[in-house]
């Protein structure tokens, strides 16, 4: 099939790698050119603009970075739903508003494109492995449409109900980290300042009611003082304030998704913003007086 | 091995029955005997008092509740400690405080006792099926002499240090389990409210980068409207209790625990602490206005 790609950051370009080797024709864009190099070197049709890479395109996907990303990639002037010729389906993989999702599907609607939101969990090692959770909203018949596509990307795929319902989803799932990140950090300043070997409290830990994605893979990387990017603090910080957004619009009161949004923050307000969300150990050490 | 079991509630009925199917003859007290019943008829002698236990038993393991139990069971007028013929090793499985395990290891010395201090992680499940995560603090040498007991209880067992050490550890497993619940319920509750079902949720994030033990067990368990201890609610008060105790005392703020901790109080003030973890979603729910 002719797959159109827009993003090729972090998650991108090795989920347009994955459907590259798929064998679909590619083409893509992205801010940054040097980021697609290795798509166009293998063979994609580089492209100056999300329209023009609709142009050319059966199905759209994008995963860019924040949710006025999402609406210039589609709704912008250059955007996807200015192209002469359409694709038939658009797949937005930004974690982004559940309401831009409905409004992007209404928009898409009115000329013609189906649309899907469908972001994903599992960080860059998911996207490397092809090992995505991907959880999506829109039509049941375009999401079957799309579904070959998304099972080149992950192996964890689940339809959860029409326009807006894969960003919400996303959301319940940006509230677990964000507990289980402030459980990671606080557990293991404990297991420091109380003279355990912070690796072994993870191995024990890690395999059982305490156990969480966060611990057995953050974990190890915050005893090596490792805070390379799997996923960057500020854009984690956009999807608590999206969650946040959403939540005080239902009324709903959600004390510790507001908490861990503060202190990461504080972990941008350090300098931090494009660590990975393990970073928001040295917002805990900071306040604690330690070192950093 | 004559086997002295103290405690048989929840866990500890469970742990002792895996004992005694282990071949090991079985001395038990509880403080209320009925929940001793089952393993007196398969063949363990009823004791009196933890005394009395001691003064038949090689090896005293001990599962009680509150770390004033624990004093109670070892350094009470009627404890192990009192016995006038004393086992070689007492391994107490409680969770409890870490300054204790040590009051107790000294204690359990200068009357030529060994001493271990090793709580577990897994809850009423992992006891039943035998596979508790033991976190073991004491001598090294003891540690061994006691493994292969341990090995009849759980599968994921490690040596973490000297006196406390196991307690401390555990302290770090109960920090986590803390914020992994916190999400749980705030997710479950912005999955309700945003029109999701919420086990289509539990199904997808629970296997990516959001996945925790909590979720994936507890979430069902809420969604079901299932609150039945197992884990009680004031057992984990007491946890988390000890927890803020020993961090305040290394002059360590952990506002996550704190905060959980504060709404797990509301749980109990509800009424619930005889609940299970998972009823902290009450707390939630009523905070929300939402009927419990």
């Amino acid at each position: 099939m002719r797959i159109g790609w827009i993003g090729t950051g972090v998650m991108g370009a090795s989920m347009a790698g994955h459907v590259q080797k798929a064998g679909h024709t590619l083409a893509v864009y992205n801010r940054t050119r040097e980021k697609a190099a290795a798509l166009v070197a293998g063979g994609a049709v580089w492209c100056a603009s999300p329209r023009a890479v609709a142009e050319i395109s059966e199905m759209v996907f994008s995963i860019v970075g924040f949710p006025h990303d999402v609406e210039e990639t589609y709704l912008g002037a250059e955007g996807v739903l200015a192209a002469s010729t359409l694709p038939r389906i658009i797949v937005d993989m930004t974690t982004s508003q559940p309401a831009l999702a409905r409004r992007l599907a209404a928009a898409a609607a009115g000329r013609g494109v189906c649309s899907l939101d469908a972001p994903v969990s599992g960080g860059d090692v998911g996207a490397r492995n092809a090992a995505l959770a991907i959880m999506v909203g829109g039509e049941r018949g375009v999401f079957d449409e799309a579904l070959p596509v998304f099972r080149v990307l992950g192996q964890n795929i689940s339809y959860m109900g029409p326009a807006g319902a894969g960003q919400h989803t996303k959301v319940c799932n940006q509230i677990l980290i964000a507990a289980n990140m402030i459980g990671v950090c606080e557990a293991l300043l404990y297991a420091a300042r109380s003279g355990l070997d912070r690796q072994a409290v993870i191995d024990i830990v890690g395999k059982g009611a305490a156990g969480s994605w966060s611990i057995n893979n953050l974990g190890p990387r915050i005893v090596a003082g490792n805070f390379a990017p799997g996923f960057f603090v500020e854009h984690f910080i956009k999807d608590m304030g999206i969650a946040l957004d959403e939540a005080r619009a239902m009324g709903l009161a959600l004390p510790g998704l507001a908490l861990v949004h503060q202190l990461y923050l504080g972990v941008k307000a350090q300098g931090y913003g494009r660590d990975g969300t393990q970073a928001l150990m040295k917002a805990l050490q900071a306040l604690n007086g330690e070192k950093v």
